[in-house]
């Protein structure tokens, strides 16, 4: 196994390579997360053949900062601007990623990841499957006293994701969520299976709810995500 | 891995087990099925190193049968006298695989099976982890017209195993179910959560839930499950 740093699409990531991969999942950190911390949530998927390949969301980690502060009575549209920029940038790194080495790709995300997760899925990104780890496909509820003038993020809230299931075209996904999440509430993930469910073939859209656990992706979380990345593997 | 048919607490039993096994999985079937049935839902177990072992329930399989029949006045009853019996058996083919073989038991039970999972936990039974596929910590809505006589049973609906959490001590314990499951409605999984939950510490209760899967044990539930009790597991 290695771990390498490299640009992609001039981008700072960070890849985890077994010797031979059979595919390769691309992962999208939260807030105030990065490229090295979300990867560190995930052992065990490269020793099972999975190339991890994570890259900084703009204003965080190695890319010019801060990320967006709460203090700011703009948070939630420079949340969101930043999930729209994250988007864009994951389709280049995807499709770089792709030429690059060729492995069939898998897609997943951690809380604001898990949302631009859903805002690829939605406009016809099409890996083998998809995680969404502590996230949803709605935005965040919209405080009082926050401005959203950015029309790009006035349409997510108008069109979210979740209410878009025609586009995800019934791509493996797998909800992971905890009880006691204060920031994502397990109603928000249970409301985005509710909306996708008529869009999807059985067996092909699912959930895993933890007890107790937070705002955090649990060990035991990530090995049954990977244990549904399998299911959808080559051969399987 | 061998497969070994053999004789435990002078049951009929069937053994699948690889070179060095880490865990022994006592698997409990569900009403109609049978050891074979049930271990031909778990593939992939003893390659990770599970042995897995069955037995067929009163009534069933090997065994003198019919299994009871939904056209009698008293099939209700007759399930539970199953399922009572069936508790036990596991309790001394436990013990004897455990003389026998000294692994770390694990413990999984389909529909009716889970329900004995259930009702094995509750009273003190401590495996490492258990799995419940498509079952239910509640006996079944009585149907009107059925007799219910034998005191046994009648306790099993005055005393519910889920409703008796204090009793499982813990045990991690995951709910595998479909959304279309229409012999265990996945709200009846939802409500043995919600009653074992205050008993439950952080982390060690969870389901998993599928959507559009109807009673059955799907491959998608059987490599979740088994992610789950490899994070139970020996140095986990």
């Amino acid at each position: 196994m290695r771990e390498e740093r490299l640009r992609l699409a001039g981008l700072p990531a960070l890849l985890k390579r077994p010797e031979n991969p059979k595919g390769l999942l691309l992962v999208l950190h939260g807030l105030q997360g990065s490229k090295e911390h979300i990867l560190g949530l995930l052992p065990g998927y490269a020793e099972r053949g999975f190339a991890l390949l994570a890259f900084d969301a703009p204003r965080h980690g190695e890319r010019e900062g801060p990320p967006p502060s709460a203090k700011s009575p703009r948070y939630v549209e420079e949340v969101y601007q930043v999930a729209l920029g994250f988007k864009e940038e994951a389709l280049r790194v995807a499709e770089e990623a792709e030429r690059r080495f060729g492995l069939p790709l898998y897609l997943a995300g951690g809380s604001l990841g898990a949302f631009v997760a859903h805002l690829l899925l939605s406009q016809g990104f099409r890996p083998r499957a998809a995680l969404a780890f502590i996230g949803s496909g709605f935005p965040m509820k919209l405080p009082k006293g926050q401005v959203l003038e950015d029309p790009r993020v006035q349409a997510l809230y108008e069109a979210p994701p979740a209410l878009r299931g025609a586009g995800y075209g019934g791509v493996p996904l797998l909800h992971l969520h905890g009880t006691k999440d204060l920031i994502v509430p397990l109603e928000r993930m249970e409301k985005t299976v509710e909306a996708l469910r008529p869009h999807y073939p059985e067996g092909r859209l699912a959930r895993f709810v933890e007890e107790g656990a937070g705002h955090t992706i649990t060990p035991l979380m990530a090995r049954v995500g990977l244990a549904f990345l399998e299911a959808w593997g080559e051969g399987a």
